[in-house]
């Protein structure tokens, strides 16, 4: 149970975050080792704030290995905590969503989500109990994200919002689509969907038309109909006008950012001078937050399937591999294209050690790291000094901060390939067409951008949620 | 089903391993992602004499992202291929032995294993099927190690092999210690068994004495009896005498291929040159298969919990998490002690990005890959010159090969710490000095050894089985 | 979702039950078959009320396959409903506490548990969509207690609530024992616990002592340090003064009820006479909620391991195949030993038919029927007749009531055993003397009872809860 | 390990029934409960060879508890041996085909299969250790059908044997139709296969065509095309005419069958009368081994969906709970039609006392029990006298043999339904005569037929494979 000195701060409506990092502190935990990212980012800062040392680490394998051994070094088996979607979300296709305390009941002597955030501090305690007696052995508690998080405002719109007739091919109304519901949607929207699962038909909303088949079949079937009895959206309808118009700001608020000038340079101003010099038969592959997310507006293909991301679950990690695998499939179908790789540097961290076998194999792979020197969007400084006030510095390196002025082109160089490392529009565009211009090498081009660059505001906050 | 062709081979009694890359290449696949090892490493070899593509990743996840992605630009879901334990030492504590049909369940839309090796194709063939019919989704084969490899040759010894009585504390009788079960012990061999789980008592033998409870408590009590009636073995007896003798000619073996001059150098005389300067209270961690193997009987550490390796389950990528612990823990609890890693360059892949996080924590580590140039243990080129005559040379890098003269040593200089590139004893003297002098930062030393660099003959074959 | 009817009435706080029984009417569910006791019955009830079919089983396996049957024949797979603990007792050993979503992963299309009451109809709506869409297949959806049933109230003592020190000898601190927690113990109390599961020590309270051990060997070194200082309890402290007014109490009570010659007569007057002529070297197997309860308190085993019930899970169902055991036991280790088996009217209804097995063996067994016309304890009349007035009368036979007037001896005589219908303490006593005097075959006496009989108060509301 | 009188026995090719029991037998297993049906019985009988005492059950449930209360009283917990499909038939929908050692984690300490029969004897060994050491607990065992049958002859044919083209309309190639394979079909028969999930599409054979949709859907396209093209298998054709003939010969055989006048009847006697007087609107229900079989091919309902059988899965246990599902549905949407439901005396027993849950609804049904006093199918009496010479003959009760001379009818009566018992055609005949007419209660009627009542020879064995 909680102390006393908790039971009173209690009183003043304590955040689940909180609990957890008190519950933790109560068992005597001493490290964590993690990747954080919205919402679990407030658990590790709170558990620096009550003396818990926390080490960030590139990927949760090693993360997990890493813990393990603080296991064997101090007694204590290796405790997981889990951050869970949220539980009003579940069965309808939540941001990450699967059962993860049944996913780990093989791999652990106790698997459990505590009911409330009342029962943290017990179950938690139940879990380090169990890992330590008798058979010592690791132990998974599942945190779901309303524990963590409290408030929330949606307030805006995107492209969707005036529709009246929404046509979903084989795509889910999951959280990537606002479950389909309002505000997101207006309430009267319908829906028509076509899909080869029938479980999935009717998932969330009730579609007003739905169409079970393969969807090239089906869209093959539609379209001959089409043609028969031609149609257009009248293209002074109010709904074409205001996408339009939205539009149209969206890229003056783009092309506003992509031309500054001040350096360091903004994601706008990277992705720019990107996408001018980019083949457009090239496959683009991007991962991280922001750099998945304002890559996906602004750099474009121009073929159809040669863009790949971390999509819907948003698994960070997944770079290299589908630059890997794109190459490998175009150096046998349409030899002489380029993939274009754009990541984060935090995402580069979960796999880097692939540009290995990007050398080995010699593949046609420009990676761009988009370089924010370490920084997650959204640290508060003020937050940070507050603590430091009360904290030995050393202990409290900000668990989402990676260290500056890495060089991550020369984790290229170290297998052959070449390495840029540019801060200047200029340099980068030179990089970039040297890069191009070589077939017979893989490149790295290490970009760095502004630390607290941000894009435009999200509209929606659940886009915002990201492991990373 | 199998083409004539195959059926006729089928005559000649093909091992599982052709069956399997043939029952892929009915299924019209294309592309292998994999990490490989003994015994998967002949269904790799096997897929590419049929014209499969084989890219050896890194580390099992980013293969498996590789192989999604294929699945999007080809419309081919990602089919995973598990090798699993020997089904006949199911239930024993096999090495990695674990339900994985099981534990695939939930991520896939089938998981099975083949009843035997005529069944493959027609699990195959389903997996393929299910993984594109309908919604399209992974699937899960797996495949038991007896299924690939067939004899095995049994023949020799270790120190165990005349113990009249052997006292477990807390240790498993698991493929590690070969089961407990002749001919690595004397049929008469009597075991007691130390152990705070009740069910571990009588695992695999029948022991004649078991105790239950906590080592330490045990031990204390059983000390305390012998100081009242103090006995030593006789050391005149046989079984001292065999021990003795062949720990003088294990000790002379090694110290003659440590002693070698030529270039480049083997395991036995890097181990040599480190195990010199290894400071008396370092922490030593190890990973790889000969680095691992071959490091457990030469660096020797001196303080009790100062040496972490990958252990029973052999999980490679687990050396840099480990160190990092350490590392985080010696700061606290024994400031000035160094952590040395000893990584195989193959198993430094696994999650060699975490150098970033030693820099950013400015760990107290050093470490050292002791790299053959990418060349597994047992790479048999005339098989591999055999293959060139059939195949087109590009599409067959031998899948247990890593980029030759990769300069893992940037891969911290990348980061901020200090790299050495050597390739000779008086190299690698000068540059442990440096490092070790230097307590201000952390360090990469990247050793290259010769290719075919071998240890000595291992006495048992399933000692040698590991992921990497 | 709930229509506006519905909705209107969630203002006035609906509770759970009518939230599921009003989602499975939206979803056009037309039959429940069931078998329901506390807290499950208030859904079948309201299910009722809004005019969906009800049909009581006699054991939960016939009730799927009749529910399955419904899907033949009216194309609505089967969807499964199960009641599982509250959750904020959940890890805590609550009653018939099971990881059920997880468990039905397996048999079903679908498996969830609402994350909150506002998620039932959402939840019931995707599950019936999930049985019928694609190919159809049966769903399970799990509801926790609390979402049906609201307040309790605690407000009671038996002897451990005084107690300064409590030894648990391999107990476990459940729901049986009240977790361990306040008001149900001092908040000061110490517990000792000795327990062969290392991991049980210290679950749900902190103990003062842990022996880790077993329970025999423990108690015996316990006893023999106990004969070296012995020890006592003080007779006339307020703890011993307290328990033997407490027992007086409870005697009388139960005198009072046992003497009562009103007919039909009640549990105490029935287990009064029971009592009388049971040999003190039979086996007492019992279950059924009331029947269980009370018989635990009144009919006394005289020998070790000579009673058995449903105990810590209250699994109905259990008592025959509890009493075959026994009888097979005890023909080999002790013949001559009777069987008495006291089963409630409903329990006995869950494996009946193997009283087959009993006269097949000619098994010494006693079987006592206790019959209250198939009344279930606190069966609300004016509820019943207040539904009558809105429904068909032959609908609406209450979910909990079995057929009045069955005469459950003639399971018996089917099978050539004897069968006994007694209505009075005098046929009681003569049909008891008869059966245990002809040892050649079984017996079933069957014993109406008062269909109101109740008991005693029960102190403490967890422990009236069972499926029956 | 086996003992030594086991090891030479074992020389003469022991079967794996008898190994099992060998195991059980050295791990001082006293009890078995059980059902046992084809290949579970040679187990059972291996097991009684040995001493074991067996107690055969109605119902797997009220076995496991009677097993688990052997567990309490002589400290040895449950241990579960379950039958399991063909292992070379497994993913190809062999009969129960289920991941049964998976869906017992759970529930289990210790849940495997053993790889060989080799294995068994070590693997049941852990089982028995698992149960019993620590905090004691159920554990499973898992015997593929494999392990105890060894040779089986395929030498016959039914209608599909020559067909050229095969539609299943949503059927599965399962074991039920013989997975699609020669030598039941014709090496190039040609399968066009219509069904919802596209999944099974292609499952065990390659279809010729394939039509993914809602079968009803499809029928009436397809029905529409055939409309405007109408075509007709040629009468006089091979097929048609060898069709005929074996009908022809069918019907006569059990015609003879039916008219033999000896006395106890057979089922086809029995099943010719209840046919004669089968109202033409009735929904019938069959279960049972030779109930069910015969009853498919001999009982015809006229209306669709007026016919449910055990099927597929061939489940015992469910036919009262789908004649009681049958009378729901009829009583609201066809009043006044019956439910015949034909029960095997064995089957019966599984659920017998739903028969209050008939008499307290007042259910129009009428229940027809074939019993064949109590004797399995294919029982040897020579085998069996054969062990009575070394056996206490109190201990070997046939494992598949019931009571002789059971008045199922009164089980009925003992709720108010109407009972009789008959032993010849005319009593058979006015038995059902009268239960037809009284639309005011259900009825049972016993019908005692000849113990050794054999069907026609099945052609393929594995339809003879049931659990009962």
């Amino acid at each position: 149970m909680p102390d006393s000195n908790f039971a009173e701060r209690s009183e003043e409506q304590v955040s689940g975050a909180k609990v957890i990092a008190q519950a933790l502190k109560t068992q005597d935990v001493e490290y964590i080792f993690g990747i954080v990212g919205i919402p679990v980012t407030e658990i590790a800062i709170a558990a620096q704030q009550l003396g818990i040392k926390y080490i960030g680490m590139r990927n949760e394998q090693a993360a997990c290995y890493a813990a393990s051994a603080i296991g064997y070094l101090t007694s204590r088996p290796l405790l997981v905590i889990g951050g869970s979607s949220e539980r009003n979300q579940e069965t309808m296709g939540a941001f990450q969503e699967f059962p993860q305390v049944e996913a780990c009941r093989l791999y652990t002597k106790f698997s459990a989500r505590p009911s409330s955030i009342e029962a943290i501090p017990f179950v938690i305690e139940k879990a380090v109990r169990s890992s330590i007696y008798g058979r010592p052995g690791a132990c998974y508690v599942d945190i779901p994200a309303d524990f963590v998080n409290l408030q929330v405002n949606v307030n805006s719109i995107k492209a969707l919002q005036f529709a009246d007739v929404i046509v979903l091919f084989g795509a889910r109304l999951n959280w990537i689509l606002h479950f389909g519901l309002p505000p997101r949607y207006q309430p009267d929207v319908k829906f028509i969907q076509v899909d080869i699962c029938a479980e999935e038909l009717g998932n969330n909303v009730k579609p007003a038309v739905t169409l079970l088949g393969n969807i090239h079949a089906v869209t093959k079937q539609l379209l001959e109909e089409l043609d028969k009895t031609p149609w257009q959206y009248p293209p002074e309808s109010k709904w074409w006008k205001t996408l339009r118009e939205k539009m149209k700001s969206n890229e003056a608020a783009s092309k506003e950012l992509a031309s500054k000038k001040s350096l360091p340079m903004n994601y706008y101003t990277v992705f720019y001078h990107v996408q001018e010099q980019l083949p457009r038969d090239c496959f683009v592959v991007s991962e991280g937050a922001n750099t998945m997310d304002i890559g996906r507006t602004v750099l474009q293909n121009y073929l159809p399937r040669h863009r790949l991301d971390a999509g819907t679950f948003g698994t960070m990690g997944v770079g290299l591999g589908f630059a890997i695998a794109a190459a490998v499939v175009a150096k046998d179908r349409s030899p002489g294209q380029w993939i274009i790789c754009v990541e984060g540097d935090s995402a580069f961290g979960f796999s880097g050690m692939e540009v290995e076998t990007i050398c080995r194999y010699n593949l046609p792979i420009i990676l761009l790291v988009v370089n924010n020197n370490g920084i997650y969007q959204g640290f508060d400084t003020d937050t940070w000094k507050e603590m430091l006030k009360f904290q030995d510095a050393t202990a409290v390196v900000p668990p989402m901060c990676l260290l500056p002025n890495s060089h991550y082109e020369q984790v290229m160089t170290a297998f052959g390939g070449k390495g840029y490392f540019v801060q200047t529009p200029e340099e980068l565009q030179k990089s970039l067409r040297q890069s191009l211009a070589d077939t017979t090498k893989p490149s790295l081009i290490n970009i760095m951008i502004e630390p607290q660059a941000t894009r435009k505001a999200q509209d929606f906050h659940w886009l915002t949620r990201s492991n990373m």
